[in-house]
């Protein structure tokens, strides 16, 4: 009875089926869109963390086969702490902004550009010659000048300048860029990693953008998961800040997402990076994970 | 407990994020080759077929969004036969094959161009303005000549010209062929469906020829499942020809599948159509289905 | 006496080369522009038009020959009628126009794109791999809705999605389009063949519409061949609508020309099919011939 | 009756329409093609040649209408005996040779280059901005050297350089080529241009080589027309120039003809360009006109 | 002592390598720009002139091989006066102007197509298969009109078509450019090359627009060397014109360089043609050369 | 007197012009070319060496700016070495080779990718957004594996996939390659930079291989300047190899010329990186300079 055969499938291979059409009208959708994924360095950082790194790079390789550009944005605080600490030079901070003199913007160069980001770039090239990682003073991709006289070489972003990462895309890449950037001078500043993500993700005319954190997501009530806000806008959020409810830490990605959502950025995510292959299941699956702005309800 | 929310990934999720991995591979396998799936007519005559046209239209468009070539072909002995019934014209048999004349091959056209193969290109451009549906009178797509005198206007293939397909694809359109052909003067042929999908993948040197049957797979022994051939090639599947295990209407597909892969296909499979989304269990799971044919073992 | 020679050409000869530079200028002035013709069923009905049917087809090849890019529209309601009647099956008809119930639609689609097309294809592409047939089912090229609740699958066109034709154009095939649009379900639906040939010339910014009847051209008395309008204007077109000396059949097809040229289509022409190579006659050479459409005078 | 119409069409409209569609195959297999022309010094000269000039116009850019891709080679000797005469500048001539001393062939550039390309030139561009003249000098078109010591600068082809004949064509221009060449150190040559024309035919690759000249075609018997020789080959004509058949200024063309046909060239020509739109009538009727030269029978 | 080798680089060396490097930033800034570079026939006539055109076309070589796109422009008033003498025709000047009847229109051409351009074009291509030389009536690039029926066929410019130009250029060819220009009949006229080089500078958005001169600059006072006018602005040019300081032969050139700079070109320059390479002394060194105007101050 | 102005032109400028001339030949030859100059650490290190760099990026930048395609590829041992140091980490030396072992090759990838790449980058983006600054990690550049047991991750080249170098070259970017490679498993090697440069020059067919270094060039006697070799062969080489002439550090660039030059690359140098500009003066100017390897002689 041929008939048997059809029904002897298993519940596991429906179930397999009915993942791949799931994903179906997502990848329709999101083929030949680029996706800014800032990848924090605390990720990387500890003994554990491996797995985390060998999932996020099938994550991102994932993507680009299925038609999507993928550019990863990634800093290393920790990582650029601890070579600090190993070259008996310590930290200074004011204000939460690492006071970065001449050796340590030198040290956090090094550390970015020479130890994270071929960590990043390793675990993807695995799967094959798709990584290709770059820093901001690469082809001029980021211009910066100092923040304030006290803090060094903490650098704001002044001009972007995409054509590497546009050639490398349109060669079929995977960018990986560490958040150095240079004056015209060739000084190296130290740049903020988030808000680097924001800006990037704005002048590629981005789909997403979207951080990967080790939160499940924005809350009202930090100390309340049952405050969890699925989705919100750059008004809303505007607000949020303004009434302190958000604060600390979360301010650079906030500022970042309602800024480039309002630059034409579709939608900005905060997901939580511990979760096994977020990434895809955000932009694969009809489940909703973490919180996404968009610049209006809607 | 932060910590708490990544555990509290439903198994679902986690079942989800596999499939989407396993199916990485795959997806980077394939990417730009052309598979050409031969659906039959049985598969959508009768009126029970609806959900399995759906299903397949979905397979299809699957495929196409990540990244691959599907090319559609069809031919619809049930439908041509229900029409010359309606029409008062009996269908007359030689050695299995339809005796058929000038009225009867403008039948034939009629129903595959006019009737089966719309259908199929509706399904699929449910999701989207994706199939294109064609014939192999379509710039000379297939060129054909009478096979014998007593049969009328049965054809062989002569000529293949894949412009109008390479072109389709080219612009990212799904071709759908109805299996008519034509002779220099621009008479119309009724030609073996499971023969032209084969000339055809030969003609674009496609990766994979798929035949969606209603049977599990080869068998040794018809009568037993157990018996189901997994793998196997063109030379092996020539001696069972040769010694008669295999027969009857499966010798088209089997002539075709062993020509082609000797040709340059690289992959011939005979798949049960009437497993749900078969033809993503067979491309992007480990799970092995129906029988696969390659030139040679290894 | 060389001089001889030169006198010895003979008048044919002479004759010949003068056709060949009256064609010139046109024949640049029309290199790379789209041309759409409306072929009518009728032209296709009955035993004595296969030699109407070759000579249209050496036009549109000889069109696309010296480098316009010719669209063929169809209808086919005389071979509708016909295979109604085969299939014990009456055609209603209101206001003029068939009923068309579920049953219908499918015998409507079945003749255009399974009978209808495929002869003109067929004809076509004796001199070469030219033309390729479509509907308007293909690729989403029309998307139609009901016209009005009692009519049943008589459709309306609501968008154009022209991609499909420039991509067969643009590989320089010559596209032959059923009549047949659908809806977002896929569902069928009958549409007007005038207006469909009009829609597409808009879409695809042609050069000309060209309507090939059975009648000389637009009269101003159609029992007076001497009222035979040589050149006039979409506005007086209206005028003669309004006040009824156009009417019955060519309704369709003077709206179609008259919102055609408003759109941007240079010229629609109401030809006679019936003269011998009429389209060459028209397009190459000084003669006028029939009825032309301008959005405005001069 | 509408039936009269049609019959109205008159018996002129009938010879038009046939004769566009006699010229349908054979603009079908020239689109694309070269032909090089070569257009003699005598079609110039003199007060009657006005018309002759406008018609040969006519023909080169009907030629590029249809598809085809014209090449004018050209010589100018009565036009340089005229300006020598006008400077007082005796002709001295060996074996039919001009010897050319440095004032001579600054004399010869200037007539070629500077009156009779620029005559050619204006008369097609009439049509439109097809035609630029140049001449072997530029872009190192012809690479020359001296034939023998006593004739100073009588030049022979030793290298062509087609790039710019490429750059011209691809841009859809018409090139109207002088035949002057030059050595290395950049001094000018004098160089046949029937010799020319044919090389140039063979670097291109050309379809067809064609010599527009003043008599009929080939003639076993001068004296006799009833011997003009309608096709012939390579080794034939070697035969007839070897047994002394064919002698003096047809020489060069022969010459270059069995070179061209031998090196590539489909088919060479003689035709007499006295015949109005011989160019015409000989690409684009079934008339046979002048001497066709094959490599090969057949 | 290895040390002394890098000590021992000559003088000559190190100016040698200061020069390349001073050139550097001129070599970056006019990279792919067009410059249009009028030759004057002055500087071709006489016998002392051949080291002249040497360097010249030295100079149009290095600028093209440094990636900038060079036109040049020429006239011939001193050949053409010496030919008309040797032809026994009397130039008559009216208003400075030759009165150019047919007769004189063809020795005009003659002499700038065929004898003074192609003397440009081998000096340049004695490095390389670059220039090519072509006139106004080639591809329609100048259109004229008679100026004044007094003055015969002496032409205004009425349009250009730079197609040619650009085709030339994109295929990395030089243009060298004969003044003549023709109507639509095809008759040519004598046109101002200094004006010709104006327009064709402006019609191509050049960068720049520089005419060699046999004079210093422009001066304040042409008796006093010391008052060249090193940079000025085409409003100041026209004071200077309007109130007398400019005259004579001078306006023509001075009127193109404003209407130039006006137009889009971003400089135009008046050089002094006998310094030797002084193109490549403007071009890429800091030193400042003749004189220079722009549209605005600044 | 005018003509006291051109006489005018200074010695100075003299010289320029004819620099500039000199340059013409070389800059014509090399135009599209792509030249890897191996830059040495020992270039980058101690407190002097600002300037040398800075004279490094300019000659880099003119490379670039007159067509030529330049790849940097640069080691750094000595800042290995001191990095080392300042992390209390003995460098171990076997054969002249560093033990590399686990956290050795991180400190490696950490100064070589994250320090001295993008001082090299910083110096030549000072110019414009030129470099772009990666390592034999992305895009999978160089596949390494360990070179012998008891060496650690001291790697040979197992593969070179220059994708990422020719996507850059093609977007006019210049790569600067820090030789890091890596394994399947995306373990880095430390990879010695004189190899890599050979590889990379044979991957990319490169006209020419540049060693930057600080001796003069090779030599027969190394106490004897006057022994320098200015020309010669690979076999030559091999020779002075064979018999002990050339060894210690000098023997991994010398295999690799000789590598290079047999596998296609045209010239291989040892230049004196202390020279001023020497890149430039051996590219562009007659001066011979250092030591020119050939594949065979003349």
């Amino acid at each position: 009875m041929t008939g048997a055969t059809a029904d002897g499938m298993t519940a596991a291979a429906a179930l397999k089926a009915s993942t791949l059409v799931e994903a179906l009208p997502y990848i329709r959708r999101f083929a030949g869109k680029t996706v800014v994924v800032k990848y924090g360095g605390n990720a990387l950082a500890g003994t554990s963390n491996h797995d985390a790194l060998t999932l996020f790079a099938e994550d991102i390789v994932m993507m680009r086969l299925v038609g999507m550009r993928p550019v990863v944005v990634h800093g290393g605080g920790p990582q650029i702490s601890e070579m600090m600490h190993r070259l008996g030079k310590e930290s200074e901070f004011v204000d939460g902004l690492r006071v970065t003199d001449a050796e340590t913007v030198d040290i956090v160069r090094m550390v970015l550009k020479g130890q994270v980001n071929p960590q990043l770039v390793a675990a993807i090239n695995v799967h094959g010659n798709y990584a290709v990682g770059i820093s901001g003073v690469d082809a001029g991709l980021i211009r910066a000048e100092a923040r304030a006289a006290g803090l060094g070489y903490v650098g704001d972003v002044t001009a972007i300048d995409p054509a590497v990462i546009h050639g490398l895309i349109d060669d079929e890449f995977i960018p990986v860029i560490a958040t150095i950037g240079s004056d015209a001078s060739g000084q190296a500043y130290n740049i903020n990693a988030d808000t680097v993500a924001g800006v990037i993700a704005e002048a590629l005319g981005a789909e997403k953008l979207v951080y990967l954190t080790d939160i499940e997501g924005l809350r009202r009530d930090v100390a309340d998961p049952a405050t969890l806000i699925r989705q919100t806008t750059a008004d809303a959020l505007d607000q949020l800040v303004a009434d302190g409810t958000i604060g600390g830490g979360m301010i650079p990605k906030i500022e970042s997402c309602t800024r480039a959502v309002r630059g034409g950025v579709r939608r900005a995510h905060i997901l939580d990076g511990r979760i096994a292959h977020v990434l895809l299941l955000e932009l694969f699956t009809d489940d909703g994970i973490g919180t996404m702005i968009t610049a209006e309800e809607g």
